[in-house]
């Protein structure tokens, strides 16, 4: 049995990502943020908690980069996708034209734009906490006027009418989250992994970033996913959540993370664990393991005077 | 006289750094959000808009950065910069212990979280359209149980009272806003300009931006700003948003975004202006204007057999 | 009615190569060095000189290097290549073992020196200033034990008998010979040419090759050749020879070369010509010359309001 | 005691450079040329061999540098540097408008050009295999209008007498030698050590030598020399040897020596040794052997689930 936290309330899409993930007798406890779910992670309460990171439309989130990259230490060991389709929902079916008041989390409002000025282009949007909290406070509300964007389960959850059904803007939408836990044991290198990276630079250092990607380029190793943050103290002072190709135990990946942590400021490790679409790394034979072992079995053979 | 959009309602800091600017007989009005703002210039109900664009603490206003880059197109004349200090106000001077509920806008709730961690651990955080809307809902509310989160003008506007001031986490907290208009004539360069630039690259194409920053470096075009946005279409499919040192009147940053535009899918144009801190590019005299003309004329000369 | 010098005397390698270019009505007059056949054309003696610069074995021919990059500007119009087969010949037929002089040139005995080392042993190596120098020497000595190695033409030239043939230690070997003139009209473009430099760098400059290395990369300009050459002065200051595919009135050409004035100490042109292998350069499309027109109407377009 | 071989005859610069190695008691063997005297190493004859490796105004030994590279393995343990002045010399004192024959190496010549065109213009030039074999020709010639070009000391050992001094166009000129042993134990680092390699690419790898330059400049190794050479099989098929600052054992010279035999065909140890000059590395700290160790021991950590 494994305790999960999770971006809560229930209701919400990392609801929805946790069940794909879970076993009968594992228990999951919605807390109100992300940064509460970490923490029930930091503090014991659970062993793992499941938090989105990326979304295909409106792009990361934020306080889940943050939080991994400044917070008390965690790391990744797992990580999901789930389609994102979005859903209008009030207490009874009623016109649209009648709805003029649209609550949802501003992550959803950015993915439903479109539907919005097309057809509730007079209505007023509310922003709420997330898209389960929208669905809750329609049904607590009085007016029939109201609707809550969220995901189909809020409705059933909620005792709502579904008004409009797939209202996203792009067809494809689809969130990725990640399993975190305590630092401790690794997941197994299985062939086709992802490791996340905090890069920190010293401040006005322009050509920082190059030298970070020509350090990783010249291993082979490839990033899926690149992320500036600002460091909270002036502008133009960022920090980087990287994704690359590979597993910390692959020579490569190892050998680049050594020379960054060389070269930058700091850098934090954020987890080694499978990509949840199986793709495998693309990097050549020059810097395969076989070839990073011979090559230090010669450098070590030349100072020890038995090769050359 | 001039009339300006922006980011809105009335009582927001956009608003105060709009103030720096006008002039007495110039007109700002106004919008719900940085779409509208923006759409007013597009359709020419105003000259020009103010939105942010950048916080020192929080990063980026995403929906600024997808607007100039994907909308339709419109360029940046001007920034200004405005420090953030936030104040909390309630109806009525109560003890911090009786706020049940805290309204803000999240990207002022990011800023202000140790404080509330601190001072109102029990109190809800609701979120709102903007700091300034929180301040009117909590002016029409009726419970003296509730407090906004906002800029010292909202306040004064609302007829609040203020509980706490300077509670922001970061001193020093810095807002960048830009002044937008329709594509026309540029801001004649100053020694101390800035050049915006959407730079889009293929799906799948791993090595880009180390090619992108290669292209920039050995110009000597330095970058202030780089912030990757997701493209709407999949997971990984990225297009940058950047800022250069210098102007595109100068030699070497139209040569970089010839260079940009050669090797990447399309890149946009989003201005070059002066910069609010008024630093100087820090680039070498081997790419100064004086070297690019003298360097060309070289090798025109030597296409007529006139040089070696 | 076009004059020559080139590399003599006659019956050397040069000359063959020469009169597979000459026409019939051409002059064709040898000179006793590179340093005297390229005088001859800077003199206006002859309208062309053609010398040896490369020879697959042996390396580059320093004094043509030297001359083209530091001597009073000339330039490539055209280059051959030759099949160089050598010959031991004497003044009559005689056993190798009584060989007990082997006179030749430096470079000659540099690709023969495994036949020399099993056939001729206990032979005295004797340098000449050249080939034919040998074959002459040999055919005006007095003794019957010495013999030269030479191009098979110089058997014949100064009446001797052929020992061996084809004994150069690499089949294949090959030299590439470069037609000179006084600048002028640059040769047109055909599609399959190279365009040779003189890039000097300034001293203690540890990472000024790869700045070069990269300008040319950036523009998708390969280079087929590079050499250093001392400058002359202290050990550890070098300039650099290089053969780059393409030619200069190719857009991407002319712009390498003018990043190299803008970022070297000097830039010599060397000229653009037809390569002899015919071989095209293999840059890809983002660089081709209407890639280079495109992203340059845009930049100027952007400058002047008329496009983002 | 030590046995070497050098480069003779007796009365050469390499004997010159020699003596200012050995001990009293050393043995010095002159061999006829660069292949016979390493041969002797090769062969167990000698414990060392000096041969000169780089002239700074000449360039290249280019012999000296393919033995190294191609030939049956050896190790450079040591570097010494000579100033070079050349000496005119002849039989008996004589105008030197009566000289009608110069003889001398082709390397001397080349050092000498513009004193023999000023002072010597109508003498023929006679290439010989040595300097010293220069003055054994001219002492033993019956003719007094000949001269030879050589070291100051091979007046004294030929008797012949000096006609002019110091005749060198380039004040300054230095030639640099190489001591040569089998491998085996390698000289301790001393602080301001070079290592010297040889690096073999791929044919028809256009950008191999940028590759190779940018490995080396991310771990800070600088290079002090850099030459091309012909693999012996087709035009534009070469190698490289190269000189780095530091020793194998420092960390970033081991690391910049794997990665290069991980792109490379081959990689050939020539040695590494210290500097004549004594010049330090000019390494930043970033690249120390502390840093390297505490980067790679961060990352042992991270894969032992230990640190983050």
């Amino acid at each position: 049995m494994i305790r999960y936290s999770y971006l809560g309330p229930a209701g919400t899409f990392t609801q929805a990502a946790l069940i794909q993930i879970m076993k009968d007798d594992d228990i999951a406890i919605p807390y109100a943020n992300v940064t509460a779910a970490l923490n029930a992670v930091r503090m014991g309460e659970v062993e793992s908690a499941l938090v989105p990171i990326e979304n295909s439309v409106e792009g990361v989130v934020a306080r889940t980069l943050d939080e991994l990259a400044i917070g008390e230490p965690l790391v990744i060991v797992a990580e999901t996708t789930l389609p994102v389709t979005f859903v209008l929902m009030a207490k009874e079916i009623v016109d649209l034209a009648k709805i003029t008041r649209v609550l949802t989390h501003p992550h959803a409002e950015a993915q439903c734009r479109e539907f919005i000025a097309a057809s509730l282009p007079h209505a007023e949007v509310i922003f709420t906490s997330s898209t389960a909290a929208a669905a809750a406070e329609v049904a607590a509300s009085k007016s029939s006027s109201d609707a809550a964007i969220a995901a189909s389960v809020a409705a059933q959850n909620y005792g709502l009418k579904v008004l409009a059904d797939e209202i996203g803007d792009h067809d494809g939408a689809v969130t990725r989250f990640v399993m975190v836990s305590k630092p401790g044991v690794l997941p197994e290198p299985t062939g086709h992994d992802r490791t996340s990276l905090a890069v920190f630079i010293g401040a006005d250092h322009a050509g920082a970033l190059l030298e970070i990607l020509t350090e990783l380029a010249v291993r082979g190793v490839n990033l899926t996913f690149i992320q500036s943050r600002p460091t909270g103290l002036e502008l133009g002072h960022y920090h980087f959540v990287m994704d690359a190709e590979g597993h910390v135990m692959d020579a490569r990946v190892g050998d680049a993370m050594s020379a960054l942590k060389r070269i930058c400021e700091d850098v934090r490790f954020l987890g080694s664990y499978p990509r949840a679409d199986l793709v495998a790394p693309t990097s050549h034979s020059a810097t395969s393991d076989l070839n990073y072992h011979t090559s230090s079995d010669w450098v070590e053979a030349v100072r020890h005077g038995s090769a050359s």
